[in-house]
């Protein structure tokens, strides 16, 4: 164990967390298109910081999108592996904003929490790396092993530039493992990898009932009523069962094995749990599974928002002439995300009103995947996480999405280490999302850790 | 007839445009709060043009909501009767903002229409009253009737105060007969007396699933999302048939005698005019009954908003802690408002998934109300209409809700005269709305004449 390093980070803990605050201020909101120049400003930002700590070759890279950021530190042991980091600089929309209760892209310190956008998820988690890197480089002047990070600007819109990015760099981003810290662990003591993520297809849907908005007293009851014609046809796509509708919705998912359920009902993820970090008042989902296996083994479908009509103070009795919903599908291994997408609009093309027209959008389709639990890299992140939170790590499936996991899999074939350090009540994509303090030092520890530790494994890889 | 007053509006038609523009420059939208001031400021401008045309006792006079505009003229010959002109001056809310061609506020003239919110409904319609009794004023000195003029602020929001205003106010408003030109035509050359109009019931049903936002990855599948139980909820309210499903809600429904189907099928309203109207490729309504029906005899439900969730640009995966909708029942006579809107609260409660929070909110709940047509004052409204559109005027139902009518006839116990100028192509309560300007003066010259023949038909009255 390199002590120099971990010395170096336990007593510089506010200079990381002041780090973390200046790139958590600039609003690098993916989606949005009046943030493109706050995009750019959190790459720039991150360029300077890199190369400050004396990382290489950095480089802001563009894609048909928001860009990479790129920098390597390829300086260890000729027999050293190489480890590729992930993380992403893009951060969801902050509304509803008036239910934050600070603002999110200034952030606060309260107690032992920090609250802002991107908090965790994952300006957050990713700070966790840069620190462990500077504490390395600051104290030893050295890492364990060769470091090359990827840090892509659309995660939060389902990262549809990554896949052809990473099939033109394939040899840039040649590495020995990958690792990626944007998950979470139910409890700060109960550390987690992530042996599988779901899937996800993202669609809107338009119907157009007439050319104008129509007053409902003069039209009610004879034109008919985009949002009462969508309410209708979203209805329709659960079953009683809360099964989804859309057939062949289910053909690919593979059916759990006795095991498989064993390893899913740990007693980690439980009703009980899952109510206390919701705060629902009671739980719900598809009939004949428990809850960590409707999280982590099942496909699901959710509206997110339906556009149309009058939502301010008070009453207007206006029939919207078009109306929009934003839907997306959660979707496990093996279920195809495009083939599922095109399901979708086919079966919405059948069931939609005959009296409108009908428009279908996909705004992202990724697959989701399952990781080797058996590789050297995983077996390192076990030990990094007994070192820097002192108990032993156990697999669990996770109900996110997160593209790249599949990317790295298919196009670099390389295994991928899910090793995150968020908490279920961080409020990731929610008002006042905030990060624990003490899970973003061990989370700095831990960092440090699997570096040494996979530097050592080295001899085992080649 | 009295010329003067008609050769007066006839050579002072642009000085009626000029009053009506300054009317439509005031954004008073009842129904949001930050519009209180411009409320005042409508109210004001009208105490100002009216005492200016010669009319006494003008007041501003309070309600629990937005005030009432009264003023009167009364001195006509002792055996004239007394006409009760009412209008409004609030108007509906302007969005969706970026589909109005000019501003909502800043009246345009283009060809033969004006456009601004409430060209129509009721600024316009209103004005055409104030340019007639202006016409008489400055012409002759004098009215050939007793005029008094009630002009509430909160027509758009249902008339929460309007009845106890009226109750608290009889002597006051006491008059032989009531004119409202609120409604509208099916065209230019086929007057319309509106012989009914629909009630309407405004409520407001709220679920909350969480505490916070959740995202979808980590929770979907697990916590029922409001907004997939709510279209659930709300699609359950009709059936196949169109027929709006909640138990008792068509129990006072009068079924519609031969004679009144021939009326209400007489050829002015069709599938063709209203898909004409509408832009809408199809029409759709509950099965048994014509289009004309629908409109005027039959209640319907309708949606007109459901906040929650993400509606910007791009993808954002939450799972909104509540969610909200808007939903309006239009009624028709013998159906009681309160009741309906107590039915639908009970029928909600029973079918609102128990995993979630529910509240209800009422906005209003109105009666719709048939008036006589045999009536004195209706027979002076077909010969007016004769005189000032050159047609005989027929007799039509409603599909929108005024509820000053029911509170008209039920607490004044006076005859109601509904005698519009608005077209079906006006886009009232949407972008863009308008108001034919030869229906504006078409609609003065129609008012000049009404005071003119009712004033002489006074001894038959008393």
């Amino acid at each position: 164990m390199r002590n120099n390093a971990l010395v170096y980070a336990q007593t510089h803990r506010s200079e990381a967390l002041d780090g973390l605050q200046e790139l958590l201020r600039i609003p690098s909101i993916s989606t949005l298109p009046e943030c493109q120049p706050e995009m750019q400003r959190a790459a720039q930002w991150l360029v300077d910081k890199l190369t400050a700590i004396g990382f290489e070759h950095l480089a802001i890279m563009a894609t048909a999108g928001h860009p990479v950021v790129y920098g390597d530190w390829l300086h260890a042991d000729p027999s050293a592996p190489t480890l590729l980091i992930y993380g992403h600089y893009d951060v969801q929309p902050a509304d509803p904003l008036d239910e934050w209760l600070s603002p999110p892209f200034e952030p606060m310190i309260k107690g032992d929490k920090i609250y802002a956008r991107g908090a965790d998820d994952n300006k957050g988690q990713l700070y966790t790396h840069v620190a462990a890197l500077e504490a390395y480089l600051k104290s030893d002047g050295r890492l364990p092993l060769n470091v090359k990070l990827l840090i892509e600007g659309e995660e939060e819109i389902g990262s549809p530039s990554l896949g052809n990015f990473i099939r033109a760099h394939t040899d840039l981003l040649k590495a020995d493992a990958a690792v990626i810290s944007d998950t979470h662990m139910p409890a700060p003591d109960k550390p987690i990898i992530v042996s599988g993520v779901r899937g996800l297809a993202y669609m809107e849907v338009s119907l157009r009932g007439s050319s104008h908005d129509l007053h409902s007293g003069m039209y009610g009851g004879a034109v008919e009523n985009p949002l009462n014609a969508m309410v209708k046809m979203l209805a329709s796509l659960h079953d009683e069962n809360g099964r989804v509708t859309i057939p062949n919705f289910y053909d690919k998912v593979l059916p759990l094995t006795p095991a498989e359920r064993e390893i899913f009902n740990n007693g980690l993820i439980t009703e009980k749990t899952v109510m206390a970090e919701t705060g629902a008042p009671a739980l719900w989902g598809e009939k004949g599974y428990s809850v960590a296996e409707w999280l982590g083994a099942r496909p699901t479908l959710d509206i997110h928002g339906i556009k149309g009509g009058f939502i301010g103070e008070g009453q207007k009795t206006v029939i919207p002439a078009v109306v929009s919903a934003k839907v997306s599908m959660r979707l496990v291994p093996n279920q195809n995300a495009a083939e599922i997408a095109e399901l979708f609009s086919q079966h919405i093309q059948r069931i939609a009103p005959k009296t409108m027209e009908l428009s279908i959008k996909k705004y992202s389709a990724e697959n989701g995947a399952v990781v080797d639990t058996s590789s050297v890299a995983i077996e390192a992140a076990v030990q990094a996480f007994e070192q820097g939170f002192g108990t032993r790590a156990i697999f669990m499936r996770e109900g996110g999405s997160l593209p790249v996991v599949t990317m790295f899999s298919q196009i670099l074939q390389v295994p991928v280490v899910m090793m995150g350090f968020g908490l279920p009540d961080d409020a990731i994509h929610a008002p006042n999302e905030q990060f624990h303090l003490p899970n973003f030092y061990q989370g700095i520890e831990t960092a440090i850790h699997y570096y040494d530790i996979f530097g050592q494994q080295t001899l085992l890889l080649v």
